[in-house]
């Protein structure tokens, strides 16, 4: 193989498949990215079998086509560190030459051959989002998923698609989200009765490669693997195994109180209340009256917050504790224009309904 | 003590003496700061017992003078988290009452008196820079200190006084940085003999308190510790006990060759070459000839590199190899301003010497 590029274009690919390149691994190969040239494209892979993404960078000069394994990190400091934009490369499955200016670089190399190959998109039974919706589904739902490896099923966030819509959903028990957006289905919906839980990892991964709002992203659900193809890449993933809770039946039906909260105020108020939480026991008490909020935190070791937060609420009062962290996550991660949310109480102990528009809901569990 | 401030002005007061609280201590009221209120200005202080400073902020509306421990942490994170600019602050040796807006904070605090004291400055035998001046001698020399306990008095960054100027000197043994600084001495210069080395900590708290670079900055260096005066803070250190190497005697007194290097491109080819040391032996081999500098580094794990900088060099030939680390750790802290520098070799085995301008000089021992 032998090719000639621009720094930027080449640095930001490794960037983008960087996510799937695996850390700490018994197979070393997979610590690095394997390239292939041909017809004026570079198509870089990288995977931790777990996850995979096959990226094309077009525009590259191929004086010589051909396969070869690529050092990641070393590579991607030679790009960060080039005084200059024209990197040129020569691989075999022995070494790579890289020329920078007048910096030259050899490094050895593995065998190509024994990378392992990341499944292509299948167009069939395949449904359709566009980019930006996709990124703020992923970024509204991600960080609710578990973090513990105990509660293995709820690790994964949960894919559905409808007749026009794609649903997600994360939780870890304590809180969950649920958001939809449209999507257009190609052939027929699978009924199968499959659950596609994705891991968190994939979901990044294909949230880094998102950078074109209006670009359309293919999702193909199979029984256990999903495979995403956006303009530049293929992603792959494994799906998560397990049984994921049954979501419908945790959402309340009915509501006692629905009130209006202002989002970044709302916001502000929980941080500052929850200044004097104590590390053992995040609570700070919410207490909704008449025209206004009041929160309070408390803690033998810090000391005693009052926040307070005029709202445009006629009542009934009702009382409620939160773990703050678990409102702070879901606030900071609304886009600038979700200025206004609605927070629907039954009563003190059942699950606390967040919503924002239509399509977004995040439900949290109460602290006694 | 009843008081109101702005945010601004009381949280900045906070990040300038933050360095000095104690962290992990087992004295528990060094974890926060003393605040002294009387006309019109509050007095903040901290202090680790090594390092000390006290804080002026001017502006403040007193209502009632007196003295308080204020708990720092919490603190700092209802400034950082305030929605309105109007701080009230209400404080006996109780508890503590801040009222931001519609938020309100209760906290227990402590005995003002048995907060230690931090010594006031004198002015007889001082001497005086410029603020500007003396953040860039401190940046300049104290990445050079030695960072492990087991070198102790080489912790310390040396500090030294002459007729017109101020010297900073700073080395783990393995490099060395020397800069002067123009002063105006107070009183007589000491010839006492003493050896003032100040704690790396100390010059860091110094350095954040630099900011108006007119400033002029007063230096009282006595046998045990150090005081500084700004306009705003006295900052107080005890000094660091021990025998610094005879740093005149390392200097070589000659040279065989003296080649210009211009900083930026240098800096970029040092880093460039470094990305094929490992981790254990990093070394990069520098050899020097007529019009020009390679460089080369080589490792099992990682590959080779080989870089070139054009040079307006004449000769001899020379080789010699240096850790690339403490040549990057040196340009990275040149002004802008500082675009050229100058290296002094004598051959491959004696310290080499950059040198930046007439006042600063950066000595590092070459590799095997």
């Amino acid at each position: 193989m032998k090719l000639q590029c621009q720094r930027d274009g080449l640095l930001l690919a490794c960037q983008l498949v960087g996510v799937a390149v695996a850390g700490r691994t018994p197979l070393a190969i997979l610590s690095n990215i394997k390239a292939i040239a041909d017809n004026d494209r570079l198509i870089l892979m990288a995977t931790d079998r777990e996850i995979g993404i096959r990226y094309v960078l077009q525009g590259v000069q191929i004086d010589l086509g051909g396969e070869a394994i690529f050092p990641f990190n070393r590579l991607v400091s030679i790009l960060r560190e080039a005084s200059s934009d024209n990197i040129q490369i020569e691989a075999d499955a022995n070494r790579m030459m890289v020329t920078v200016g007048s910096s030259e670089y050899e490094m050895a190399t593995e065998n190509p051959a024994e990378f392992p190959d990341i499944p292509t998109f299948e167009t069939p039974q395949s449904h359709e989002l566009t980019a930006g919706v996709l990124r703020q589904m992923i970024r509204q739902t991600v960080f609710a998923a578990a973090k513990e490896s105990t509660k293995y099923a709820m690790t994964g966030v949960l894919w559905e698609v409808d007749e026009d819509k794609a649903r997600l959903v994360a939780t870890d028990s304590k809180r969950l989200a649920l958001i939809e957006g449209p999507a257009v289905v190609h052939g027929t919906v699978e009924k199968s009765g499959h659950t596609h839980l994705v891991p968190t990892k994939a979901m990044s991964l294909l949230e880094k490669n998102l950078n074109d709002a209006d670009e359309r992203v293919q999702v193909c659900l199979r029984p256990n693997e999903v495979l995403f193809q956006t303009e530049k890449a293929t992603i792959y993933s494994r799906l998560v195994e397990g049984r994921f809770p049954p979501y419908k039946d945790i959402i309340p039906k009915k509501m006692n109180a629905k009130i209006p909260l202002p989002a970044q105020e709302f916001l502000a108020a929980v941080k500052q209340a929850a200044i004097m939480t104590e590390e053992e026991s995040k609570r700070v008490r919410f207490e909704f009256e008449p025209g206004k909020l009041k929160l309070f935190a408390q803690g033998n070791a810090t000391g005693r917050s009052k926040v307070e937060l005029p709202l445009e609420f006629d009542g009934p009062a009702l009382e409620i504790n939160f773990d703050p962290s678990l409102l702070v996550e879901m606030l900071r991660v609304l886009e600038p224009e979700q200025e206004q949310i609605a927070l629907e109480l039954v009563d003190s102990t059942r699950p606390a309904v967040f919503r924002c528009g239509p399509h977004y809901l995040y439900l949290v569990m109460p602290l006694s």
